[in-house]
């Protein structure tokens, strides 16, 4: 067999670099595009390894590694949740993370995933929109105005067509900014003064906000008969934004059920609660929206799988485009078996350089 | 507070700056001061959190991620374990690892670990030896003769003062290629033809063997009494070095223990077999060594808190020096909560270019 040259190179997708993917394609296409990907592999959900995702918790805040495999490729995330983060002017979510071959187990791209996190959660709120929320819906509101309300809008007006939006956050100066942010893409936007403001008309309403503790952003009465609830924010234990009587009165779709009865909306509930999981209602076994009275909750944590998702579509992507560098990440001894000689080698050619 | 600058920044250590990192301290330097972090994180070993490694097993090999946090800092290394890989001239093991802050969740370090994985595990095995080989040790078998054998040689040599190896491997080239490159460092080399060959007049026993399968490398007749066994290369299910009869009349000291239960030569065992915790006899709880006639046996499997002092060890070194280089790894937008705003930027700069 050939040997590969270069074995020591691993593609790597820089923060500068994934903004210039998603400039070039396009954020609505890559979001289009994006959601394909991640329905694919929802699809094929029995193909893959599960497990929770490994977290670390500390005072402020968590550090997860999310891995999952399909039996030929591998992928894992790296992701951290620190509320207070931004204080410092830090992010209060970042995240990078590797797609790898399973038959050899060498890392085939390392890429930036802050930005792709943002897009393949609203990819994949949208995707389960498609089959919970209420047929034509075209008003969300949005409540939580931070880091991921934008995409999470533009998700909903590619996959969608949802147009107009009711924005809501405690800091007015959020709503401002992604008002402004969205100002472009066509939605008619009313900045409210109150989640309760923000509700009113709504078909679909999403949550995203980033408190880590058990925070009552919707309560019973603002959710009208009909309505899908598209629960982004409440994510780790500790951490949710809908009143529990709420999901009483909803049917509730999540990833993956170990996972989100940790960290979902649904640790608020007893642990044998009927739950549907999305992937049966996208591989057809199940139904969606059975009719235009029902309260939809899709209980968002995030699931391995839509990165893996994810990295997938952006190694597609990146493929004989200028947009990753080569980073030399794995020692490539000239005989496999020889590491230590490759550090003798590169010891005589310092001392003759 | 002031925002430091430059958040999207995380400094790497490539192969090549891990190689000239490791050339400039030297490599006998190298393994002393790294086995000294290994040793103070095995002293504090209360106050990590430890996991089994989280592997992903498939037909040829294995993935695993391997976290772990003192509370301060958190650590993970990627790592495979693929023996077919040297047929397509790929590492068996390859790894990276990073080390993170965990009061604000970010990456400090991203580093190559293949290079490091066998210096670690060299300096472990002798740290390990220091408490449990007799005293004053000189002769060392060492059986498998592939990538890790020269580290673990020039371990031993630098914490123990072992300066006499008797080598073995199936492959006579890997021997020669290990004699080879050990020429300089003072070793009194025999290269054997057998493995009951190489045991011979050895006071320890080194394992270094890769192949993934119940192997018996090692029979009970082979191991006299007084001996210390270093067995490294039994690391995964299914995969051991030593007959039964050996582990059952050693005392058997390991990492962690329901890591190794799993994974090291004691999965042949039954799970209440008592095996000691390394880190009671550094930490000077438990005796190591007794006896002149005692077998010893360190079953060595790789745990996180070693891969942990690693990273910690190389970001204390390539402070203020040359041996890394800034990845543009962490999105970091003018304002935190406006992630969205980042990309139309960038967006905008384009456009005007």
């Amino acid at each position: 067999m050939p040997v590969p040259e270069n074995l020591n190179i691993v593609p790597f997708i820089s923060v500068e670099n994934m903004m210039d993917l998603v400039i070039a394609v396009g954020t609505e296409t890559f979001l289009l595009e994006l959601a394909g990907y991640i329905e694919d592999d929802f699809r094929r959900w029995e193909s893959f390894d599960k497990v929770p995702r490994v977290a670390s918790h500390s005072r402020d805040g968590v550090i997860e590694l999310m891995p999952t495999s399909d039996g030929r490729l591998y992928g894992f995330k790296y992701v951290n949740g620190h509320p207070k983060n931004t204080r410092s002017g830090r992010q209060t979510v970042t995240a990078f993370g590797v797609l790898s071959d399973v038959d050899s187990g060498y890392p085939l791209l390392l890429s930036e995933m802050t930005i792709l996190t943002a897009l393949r959660t609203a990819a994949t709120s949208a995707v389960a929109a498609r089959y919970l929320a209420p047929r034509n819906a075209r008003t969300m509101a949005l409540i939580g105005n931070g880091a991921q309300s934008e995409f999470q809008a533009l998700a909903f007006k590619t996959l969608l067509g949802v147009d107009h939006l009711r924005l809501y956050d405690i800091d007015p100066a959020a709503t401002d900014r992604c008002r402004r942010n969205l100002d472009r893409f066509g939605f008619r936007i009313e900045a409210c003064r109150s989640a309760e403001q923000a509700v009113e008309g709504a078909e679909i309403i999403t949550t995203v906000t980033a408190d880590k503790q058990n925070a009552t952003i919707l309560t019973d009465n603002m959710v009208g008969a009909g309505v899908h609830i598209n629960a982004v924010g409440g994510d780790c234990p500790g951490k949710t934004e809908l009143h529990r009587d709420i999901l009483l009165r909803s049917d509730i779709f999540v990833e993956f059920p170990p996972q989100t009865r940790i960290e979902g909306e649904i640790q608020q509930l007893a642990a044998g609660h009927p739950v549907t999981e999305l992937w049966r209602v996208i591989a057809g076994e199940l139904p969606g929206r059975r009719s235009e009275t029902q309260v939809t909750l899709f209980d968002s944590v995030g699931f391995a799988t839509e990165d893996f998702s994810a990295l997938r579509y952006v190694r597609d992507k990146i493929s004989g485009s200028r947009y990753f560098n080569q980073l030399d990440l794995l020692a490539d001894p000239d005989e496999p078996r020889d590491l230590f000689g490759m550090l003798l080698r590169r010891q005589a050619a310092l001392a003759a350089a």
